[in-house]
């Protein structure tokens, strides 16, 4: 039977996992693959401390480039754009595969990484840099490859979804419930990254390169994160019968062009989507033959992100063993749209709070600025027992351009009557 | 770029489908994948019928064979287990690689079809046969790789999700909605593949199989199908805080022992799984690594089986353009078990109704009984304001072995305050 050795660079959380799954499962994944799979080695700075894994002392050390010369496969796991660049160029340069998770490398330099893979005769499997434990960009890349994809929705953040979750559920605002995440260990002490919507749009960006054949990078997306969800909305929300979700949002229209983005979103709460709380991701994607699908589970954590890290393994490992590295390119070039639109551009419905003081015409001024630009109303409360110098009035509207809304809103805050920035949150009917 | 030439055999609503895709999807398949779809021709005993698809007339015929020599993919979906498996083996014997949504063939005849492809080269892929469009195949056999699956629950007939929602939702009995379902072509005129529950078998024992490398065939699966589930018990589950699905439910125990099995089971409403309704499929797939992970789509239908297929299409083209046929077998025997459990020494939790005349003493008798077998009560309800001569106890039991409880119901029956054979369904805690 054909032995693969694998190399790991990086003995962190998710690096511990994958070497406790190759050391447990080698047998089942031979018996499953025809192939044995053989860890060859852990590099990390540090292999003195304790990981809760045992891995024979020999296997640990500090040199990731000799490991990288005795493996087949080299998995990247320490994360940055930095060093983790160098060592994967390392790795291809010398013919060797490499699996990763490292989305933020990818979403900025896969195609400098891609085209060294492609030059060098390796491969790039990065299954785990898109939410966890779900084999998604599997789906895409194959199991749906047969499909015009139409929408893709993704609940790709877990700290993300753990805070609106537990804020929801237990009707605490924001910081409060950040400041527990943080201590829990379900945030980091910086926790930017994840709750301003970078960790998403890096995910994002490349559920859309694969989904529609360009490598897009940061630059189309726009991004918002959920520090501006406040307990009100999220209860406003709910009794108009949706829920607040950080998502992930890939559309594209009839004229074939598309949307890449990142915001929290109204979305129903009897879509299966709204159901996926606390930690956990879902994707949702929709092409022209399947329809409707979606795929759940953990999308961060030691274990879940060890098994996407493993199935690229053994696909690499079956590639080996069949004589056809190569055979799934990375990335294959091939535009599938026409634009991306500009934020601006994009046509949605909107939740508009209005904190305005309760004296007579004031709704009628609000709906007249609205109507001017095309702006219908489709539901329009007024929420009773508030004070009169501060009443909530929410529209939910139809389509509009966001470009119309943003100056209707504009007008808006200038009015006398109102009191505060209009709290805006775009709506997705999934 | 390499063309790879398609016969599909079986002009039917899959058949339609997938000649569909491939006329409208050549162009951006070669953009994605490298390769270049061409459609050889669809065989049929009928050629003249319209199926509502736009396929030049030369490609039609009625030779299959010939079809066969030309093509490098031949795609069988005339369904069946007597000429589809001749046709499968010619091609096979031929050296042409093949695609196939026929789960009846493949739980019946599999081995002897996975050996003919291996001994002259060829490829069989599947995908379709499972859970239509959703890529969940796939997903065992590679997204998933390296886990230990601890269990599988499966969404995996529509029909009979379609007619268990209805009569939830619309409050009336069994026989109207199915009556009502073969109006609508959702339910054959002779129904019983699907709502006696083996069509869900023929999916669930591919699904075991792929999870645990044997071919089980159906010999080792305990089913049951929908008939015997009455508005009664589905209203009474719903009290209880569960809905009653028609589950595949494959699960190995900490000895590696599994069981197999097909039968309706009340799940708790809050799982994600009780929430697929309609014609909609979903697995639930837990592996020691990734934890639990969810797949939903549509399980039928003429767009989503086209999805499959064409995505086992594709794979199998990526194979025959890299020079690997043979990369992923069709199957790989190895086994990952120890037993296979039959049902009665299998341990559950129940759902019981059991109808009695309100007389002293009753509950006291049937508690006896159940408490002599080692059967533990977790929830007793008697609903007032029935009929005195017909009083509906229900009780939830926890873990209980199978034969021990039937051995108890057979005793509860024998009562003379017993009216009715006792209703028993078991509960899954997904």
């Amino acid at each position: 039977m054909k032995e693969i050795k694998i190399g790991i660079i990086g003995f962190g959380t998710v690096g511990a996992g994958v070497a406790a799954n190759l050391l447990e499962h080698s047998e089942m994944i031979a018996a499953r693959t025809g192939v044995k799979l053989a860890l060859a080695g852990i590099a990390d700075i540090d292999i003195k401390r304790d990981r809760g894994v045992n891995v024979p002392k020999w296997l640990l050390t500090t040199d990731s480039t000799e490991l990288i010369m005795k493996s087949d496969i080299v998995v990247e796991l320490i994360g940055g754009t930095t060093i983790a660049k160098t060592l994967i160029l390392t790795a291809l340069n010398n013919g060797k595969s490499v699996v990763t998770a490292n989305k933020a490398l990818l979403a900025k330099h896969g195609e400098e990484l891609f085209a060294a893979a492609e030059k060098f005769g390796a491969e790039i499997f990065y299954e785990a840099s898109v939410a966890g434990g779900i084999p998604i960009i599997k789906a895409l890349r194959e199991g749906l490859a047969g499909n015009r994809i139409n929408k893709i929705y993704g609940i790709l953040n877990g700290t993300c979804n753990y805070i609106l979750t537990r804020m929801e559920r237990e009707g605490l605002d924001f910081e409060p419930i950040l400041e527990d995440a943080q201590n829990l260990g379900y945030a980091e002490a910086e926790p930017s990254l994840d709750i301003d919507g970078f960790d998403t749009a890096h995910k994002t960006t490349i559920l859309a390169s694969l989904a529609y054949g360009k490598w897009f990078g940061m630059d189309p997306l726009h991004v918002e994160g959920i520090r501006g969800i406040s307990l009100t909305d999220l209860r406003y929300a709910d009794e108009l019968g949706y829920r607040i979700k950080l998502l992930g949002i890939i559309k594209q229209n009839d004229d074939k062009d598309i949307e890449i983005r990142v915001h929290p979103a109204l979305i129903r709460k009897d879509a299966l989507l709204a159901d996926v709380s606390e930690v956990f991701n879902a994707v949702m994607v929709n092409g022209d033959y399947v329809g409707d699908t979606m795929f759940y589970g953990r999308g961060a954590g030691r274990e879940a992100t060890a098994s996407a890290v493993v199935s690229d393994i053994i696909d690499i490992a079956r590639n080996l063993a069949a004589k056809c590295p190569g055979r799934l390119p990375a990335f294959r070039a091939g535009k599938l749209y026409r634009n991306i639109l500009a934020i601006d551009d994009t046509f949605n419905r909107y939740y508009l709070r209005v904190q305005v003081k309760d004296v007579p015409g004031v709704i009628a001024k609000i709906s007249a600025v609205l109507g001017n630009k095309e702006i219908s109303i489709s539901s329009f409360i007024q929420k009773e027992g508030q004070s009169q110098d501060n009443v909530s009035l929410m529209i939910l509207t139809h389509q509009a351009q966001e470009k119309l809304l943003k100056a209707a809103i504009h007008e808006i805050e200038q009015m006398d009557e109102v009191s505060e920035d209009v709290k805006i949150f775009r709506i997705e009917d999934i």
